[in-house]
């Protein structure tokens, strides 16, 4: 297994193998993980070949999505989660999701490898994926990329996420388990935008805890929790303080997300849950299809009167696009 | 003219006004602008109204995005920009665009009218637009917001990206002139998100350019430039160091703005972006008819068998997907 420097290319000589090739060498081989990750991330027909060539394998992975704030230490936290869970053994692989721009794809991928201890641990896997085009980016390809990492035989996949967006609500929409890293003095400020990060975690760790307002942190964090609206079958999420440059409370840590694990499994939210996240990622999917279909049926040809009127200002953009969905979907109730 | 603290709520007594006599009463009710902001935001039947009853006025506001990293100082350069516009006696409103979070909303708006010089003066206001939902967030809101603040008589409307996010390619679709912010020191790292940055930029601000760096900054900026790709018709990106925090070099970056301003008038571009920009709109906004209108023909009824085949691993999501698709769009060629 190489550690994510595979970026799919082919060693001089070898013969390109199809993807039934790819995914039948699973697990094993190191090149055919990378150019399978490859394909899903270009998406189109290749990546829809990889989806169907995996039909019925895996199952077995695990996923742990890490989100939280810029800053928080989400990136040393995860190092820290990987060599905690190859302590026990498990293989582990890291998709770190990158929001920040359309243009990112592997530039990440070097400080990543650069930055972790495990690089020459075959049993860890890193790789950056960005998340191109806003509807569908994530939605698209990292369930798809999961199933492949499942495939290749990893146990654990943690969803890192780097940087900041949107993003942090579809990791855990994507994750078994999700775990929030926030920092002391957290709850000071904007107050709105932690009701979000509340919402989706399933374990909170105060990182940086060692620099003190630990304890602060977890009380305030415990009245928000105590406060939220949303419907969480009766799992109180924990708190614990870690500090990933010292390394201390990683593995009281690792210990809550399998205590969340078992839960979810006891109470057959785990089956449950995968099975609605199949199915919503069926229904994003759909939209991708719908776009891809209209725009393929050409509304925009003959439209000139219509362009001459928005830009006279006589029509507003709205009804303009109104009255373009209008040819493709007349059935349809108007929108809104 | 308030300061953004208005949140569309309405005084004690006073009756409720329509979207019509709230747009008539542009210029000069700051408490109508509030209103009819919070409308565009919410979106919905009554956004477009306001779309309705804008058509045919304003035309006269000049946009200017401001984006860059996060850290780059951006909220502060955009407050120097609103102190030199004010001194040169324009009118100037302030997008602060939010990627970050769909629960932000206004929360950061308490945190800018702190931080803002400007919150007495009746010629700035200053608003946060919180980007909900990615497809269409801003794409839907921004523009008819600055056509709102256009009506509202600011002459210019400066969009500033709260953050780091896709959304700074989407501003650039929104802005007449889009100024990147970076920093000394910005070239040695994550050479590909740059292109995306290098291709929106019409005006470079070497920001914290006190620090030292600028120099050397300034030259690799140039030597990026020269590489790129893009069409730019000729314009070439002037780079100007900037230091927000002592205030020096704002005055030459809002020459530079001006120029490029200058140039794209004199070359017809003005006129012909706006008017692409306005189409763009249109054709995104045609997508999210096309959404509502497929949600709407409900093709997920009476679809449990293809649910249960996917949940066994029978069928993959992509494919259950287009055959959802098929269902209302039987006409169009397959996606991809």
């Amino acid at each position: 297994m190489d550690n994510g420097a595979s970026h799919g290319g082919e060693a001089a000589g070898t013969r390109p193998r199809s993807v039934a090739e790819l995914v039948a060498s699973l697990p094993g081989s190191a090149a055919a993980l990378g150019r399978l990750l490859t394909f899903v991330e270009q998406g189109g027909e290749r990546a829809h070949e990889v989806g169907r060539a995996l039909l019925g394998r895996g199952g077995n992975a695990y996923t742990l999505g890490i989100t939280g704030a810029p800053g928080a230490g989400k990136s040393t936290l995860t190092t820290r989660v990987v060599g905690a869970l190859r302590a026990g053994g498990h293989r582990v692989a890291v998709l770190a999701i990158d929001p920040s721009s359309p243009f990112s794809g592997g530039a990440l991928l070097g400080d990543r490898v650069r930055m972790v201890d495990h690089s020459l641990d075959d049993g860890v896997f890193i790789r950056s994926m960005a998340t191109r085009g806003s509807l569908g980016g994530l939605a698209a390809a990292a369930p798809e990329a999961v199933r492949v990492l499942d495939a290749a035989g990893f146990d654990h996949v943690l969803l890192e996420t780097v940087g900041v967006g949107q993003i942090e609500l579809e990791v855990a929409a994507v994750a078994d388990t999700t775990l929030v890293v926030v920092n002391p003095g957290w709850g000071d400020h904007v107050q709105a935008a932690k009701a979000g990060l509340l919402e989706i975690a399933d374990v909170f760790a105060v990182n940086k805890a060692d620099r003190g307002g630990g304890r602060e942190t977890r009380r305030m964090l415990r009245d928000m929790l105590r406060l939220r609206r949303t419907e969480t079958g009766g799992w109180e999420p924990p708190i614990v303080e870690t500090s990933a440059t010292e390394g201390s409370g990683i593995d009281e840590l690792l210990a809550e997300v399998d205590a969340h694990r078992q839960w979810l499994a006891a109470q057959g939210e785990l089956e449950r849950r995968r099975g609605e996240r199949l199915w919503s990622e069926v229904e994003r999917l759909f939209l991708l299809h719908v776009a891809d279909r209209s725009r393929a049926l050409a509304p925009f040809h003959g439209s000139e009167e219509l362009r001459k009127q928005v830009l006279a200002g006589e029509t507003e953009p709205w009804a303009a696009a109104e009255l373009l969905a209008e040819r493709i979907l007349p059935a349809a109730a108007p929108a809104d």
